[in-house]
């Protein structure tokens, strides 16, 4: 099941050429990943990282860049979980404009102790709310 | 009168501290002075950029960091435009965690070609539905 | 043939954990090409940029994170080319902390003009230069 | 006592104008500092952070922006303590392009701990290292 938000392609995103710079695409995906926590898995992005002191680190990212994104550009953002392990977990993104995919991504992230930096085992709670996203098999 | 808008703080904000890094209050008053273009003075910023190929890059930024804000935070952020001359704008902005004032500025852009990087008179348009926000004189 | 310069990981590149944000890596990544046309291809950057009205925007961008890049860590970033089209280019870059391998990615580019914003091919000088750097094939 | 690095203004530096987003400025002026932490104070930065869990927050941050900086321009960035308190420091800041005053910066940071966030003072050490940086007063 994908979650999905609408992100304004802003001058800060944007080169020489008025388009988005792609590092910009991978950090509108983490603030979809932000979005994501903080409505729909009942899990405060905040008080994750300052009060539970975890993080999610990426692994790995793969994105393609398909068709530019302009300033001004209203793109949404959508993001769909597809392998969830023990403390990894693995999620498609895309970005659309209109009708037209413009970048299409698979992010790995692995939950980390801030404090001792080591893979921390998704909780019980967290485990559950992410799994509710996972593709059904069919 | 005061044009405002809630903007997240997000993971890319922060610093080590887990509090915004103080160049991202610029930038976030920047998406405040897009989001003025866009929503109430009938000027999208993409196509100002793009295609009237304007622009309005600052002379002047000063601010004070108050109180801090930290990640997960919600925080108003507001501009009010004080002079408007034939080509520059100069604005109060204020950033408010609740009842709390964490960050007071003041801005001063002039409106610039891209082509030619001179200054640009604003048009009569423009300049009415900015004047329309300068705080009255009593 | 690896082309390598060494990148300070700074205050604005780190996240809470007080390690890169691992967007930035592609950020240090496009910095290094900037070397390369600078130092290496007899391009420079800005000129190529604003004066050519060229630039090389990614269509693909894969990177592995092996190992967390601390603030403060002098890490050594280094692109070999791969592949080079009419008007592409593949790239592998790699970071290294020291003996540590921290990140390694692929890359891939393609040469467009900022005002048509079409894909141009690289002209016979700089489509040489770059080509010395290409991989000897066995 | 002047401290200066040369920067070079690059392609995430830049917006659509292919000119430096003013923010930017500030962020260069914070590498500056930086620089001067690690090559001129005996305080490499990224254990001040990430050991002793120091930090240098501005309260303060001015900026006249004098003239465009342009991609690939080199810049020489400069600084000089003007107030030494307790816990506080200001300093002025200065990017030069050849002989051109680009902008001109006044900043003032807080020395705070990141465990506590609040203000700590410098330790001598640190107190002297910074005081011989004092301009000299005639």
């Amino acid at each position: 099941m994908w979650f999905a938000r609408d992100k304004l392609i802003r001058f800060n995103h944007c080169d020489p050429a008025a388009i988005i710079f792609y590092p910009q695409y991978f950090v509108l995906f983490h603030e979809l990943m932000e979005d994501w926590f903080n409505e729909a898995l009942d899990t405060p992005y905040g008080e994750y990282i300052r009060t539970a002191r975890l993080g999610v680190p990426a692994v790995r990212a793969d994105c393609e860049f398909l068709s530019q994104s302009r300033l001004g550009d209203l793109v949404r953002f959508q993001l769909e979980p597809l392998r969830l392990g023990k403390s990894s977990l693995s999620f498609a993104g895309e970005a659309w404009g209109g009708e037209e995919l413009r970048a299409r991504a698979q992010i790995t992230v692995v939950q980390m102790s801030l404090e001792t930096r080591r893979a921390v085992p998704f909780d019980e709670r967290l485990r559950g709310n992410i799994a509710r996203f996972l593709r059904a098999v069919p």
